[in-house]
């Protein structure tokens, strides 16, 4: 059952139903536009990360900004994305299974598509679909270069992979996912570069050992929201894969610059709206939304715009606003905004995104409804 | 859009897609009976939470064994429910909002729909609600029996909002809401026995002052898995309503019997279904199961009959399974079953159940696939 939208087209944002997913356009599109011309200036390819936003309708406004493409993390997702139009998709994650496999390697009659690879045998998984199918996929090969998750260790291990790769029939080595996941949250300015400069230590490394094979890496890819700058300058990198930069959270607004403030680059442009449902006792406001409409991975979602008030104690439906003494804050009835500690797993809650525009005016209005198309695409 | 399920009917469980949400049918079914036959000892109805399943059919198999209707946390999961067929559904917590007042007010032309309230103003909303849409509405004071987030103080207080509700001409009062929602999850069982004392005493007082005033309580309505047997030997509570037995998460095996044993009166049936999708380095597993497929707010999934191997820093889509040296342990490409930390988030991310007879035998089967129907259903 698809649930309705929470919001009619063109209504005044206080009759927008509670808990929804908003998007503040006008912020959501100047974030847009800043790192399509950060991407620009630096000369390195933009493939936005689409595990953020789930949804075809953003990935097409990312692309005619400029975008080569976009990043999945799921067959699923690139599914969606491929039929929501967008014709060059990375998975940039490893993939095991025959049905994964198989799906992923008929979407390449439909679109151009990339996956990842970090062991022999997923290389060798990867050839069979793709024979089975009749098409080509691009492999990269990832290397763990700091984050300790997936990926080959860097040099010839990886290399080794990517020779294995340029010898089968149904394949084409296409370059390196370099990605440091771990690194994007560092709160230290000088701490995200030097943890960037071990990464990209790890793909010259790699790429030594390539030419020694006779090889070469064409796409070096990855970055995040966090530490895109470094990798765009390293001049070993050509393709960024930030996802997070559109509506920016309240974790990421705890990373530092390199002057100490606050990293400011993108603005907040996504909320999740609440009503207070209750207010039983002073100072305690009782909010609609729980841990079924924000995510608290990453720290509890910030109270926009309300000094004094505290999101705290969340269980499945409900927050509590907490509201020091003397603070003014809203009564039951009235609507607050949070913005979410981490906006991938807030926006997999909702099926829709009611995109408003004046958000903070006196005449916010709903622009748009869009589908968060690929919740649930989990496999 | 609707995600296509994981799995095929009958197929065997190895060739079911990762992440799955699994039910384990046949711990599920004895969850389901033991509850039903508890409830019917000691005389008291048995109004299960729909919040933690968000499916009719599940529903359905509750009503069946004897349930008298489901709670609900949200008009849109109460729709869901009245259309896939249950006639009885109370939605246990305030609403604000004319819109959601009036879709709850609708839906009492089609099921017999009670709601709580704790304000003076929400009464009035309803009734108001219920005048507009010709119907007539049940309503039950909330009353704050120790959780301190919604409700009126016991005792007059609450007594003072029945008698305005048994005056409006639309709304019936039908009794006290008096959840303790924070008593489920404290470990020892005397203290969670004292915590429910508090409650009982809080009721006692309530119903005093309704005699004052001329009014009872037909139904005291409370409880859930971790506290259901105090409310039920209480002579006072008459309706429970526990949710998550019928799953048994891991966080609710951590509270303790009052022998100091595990909390074991029900059994562990529902797993995220996962894989193996790279092994970088020894006793470091990358399960393809993150924040998007299981919730991580009541503490880490525990992966099931494996000793020595712990799940850690799960990000968006991953999460990392460390194995103790010299533990046997999966390899690539290979499932684990993980018991979700908190199951009714966990089941909200997923658009499947995937049920399976026989789970934990060789001839594992696919009997079922049950749409998770109000997942995203948030207002």
């Amino acid at each position: 059952m698809q649930i309705s939208p929470p919001a009619a087209l063109g209504a005044a944002l206080a009759h927008v139903d509670t808990p929804a997913l908003l998007i503040d356009l006008d912020a959501f599109e100047r974030n847009l536009q800043r790192m399509a011309e950060l991407a620009r200036a630096a000369g390195v390819r933009l493939r936005p990360h689409a595990k953020t936003h789930k949804s075809p309708i953003i990935a097409q406004q990312q692309m005619v900004r400029g975008a080569v493409g976009v990043c999945c993390q799921k067959v699923s997702e690139a599914e969606v994305m491929v039929a929501g139009g967008i014709a060059d998709v990375l998975v940039s994650n490893e993939l095991t299974g025959a049905s994964k496999l198989d799906r992923l390697a008929r979407l390449a009659r439909h679109a151009r598509i990339a996956v990842c690879a970090d062991h022999p045998e997923g290389v060798g998984e990867l050839e069979a679909a793709a024979r089975r199918a009749g098409t080509r996929l691009q492999v990269l090969v990832e290397v763990d270069v700091g984050g300790r998750r997936c990926g080959m260790p860097p040099g010839e291990p990886a290399a080794r992979l990517a020779e294995q790769i340029a010898r089968c029939a149904h394949l084409d080595f296409a370059g390196l996912q370099a990605y440091h996941g771990a690194a994007q949250h560092v709160r230290a300015a000088e701490e995200r570069r030097q943890a960037i400069a071990g990464s990209i230590a790890c793909v010259r490394e790699t790429q030594r050992a390539l030419q020694a094979l006779g090889l070469e890496a064409a796409i070096v890819s990855g970055a995040g929201t966090g530490t895109f700058e470094h990798e765009a300058g390293s001049a070993l990198y050509n393709e960024l894969q930030p996802g997070s930069y559109i509506f920016m959270d309240a974790d990421y607004a705890r990373n530092r610059r390199a002057d100490g403030g606050p990293f400011d680059a993108f603005e907040h442009a996504l909320f999740v709206y609440a009503s207070v449902m209750s207010a039983p006792a002073p100072g305690r406001l009782i909010l609609d939304a729980g841990h079924k409409a924000v995510s608290v991975d990453s720290g509890m979602p910030l109270a926009w715009k309300l000094p004094g008030a505290a999101y705290q104690r969340p269980s499945d439906e409900h927050g509590i606003l907490q509201v020091s003494a003397g603070v003014e804050c809203p009564a039951r009835g009235e609507k607050v905004l949070l913005v979410p500690g981490h906006c991938d797993p807030a926006v997999n809650l909702h099926d829709w995104y009611v995109g408003v525009r004046g958000l903070h005016s006196a005449d916010a209005r709903v622009e748009c409804l869009w589908p968060v198309a690929a919740r649930g695409a989990l496999f």
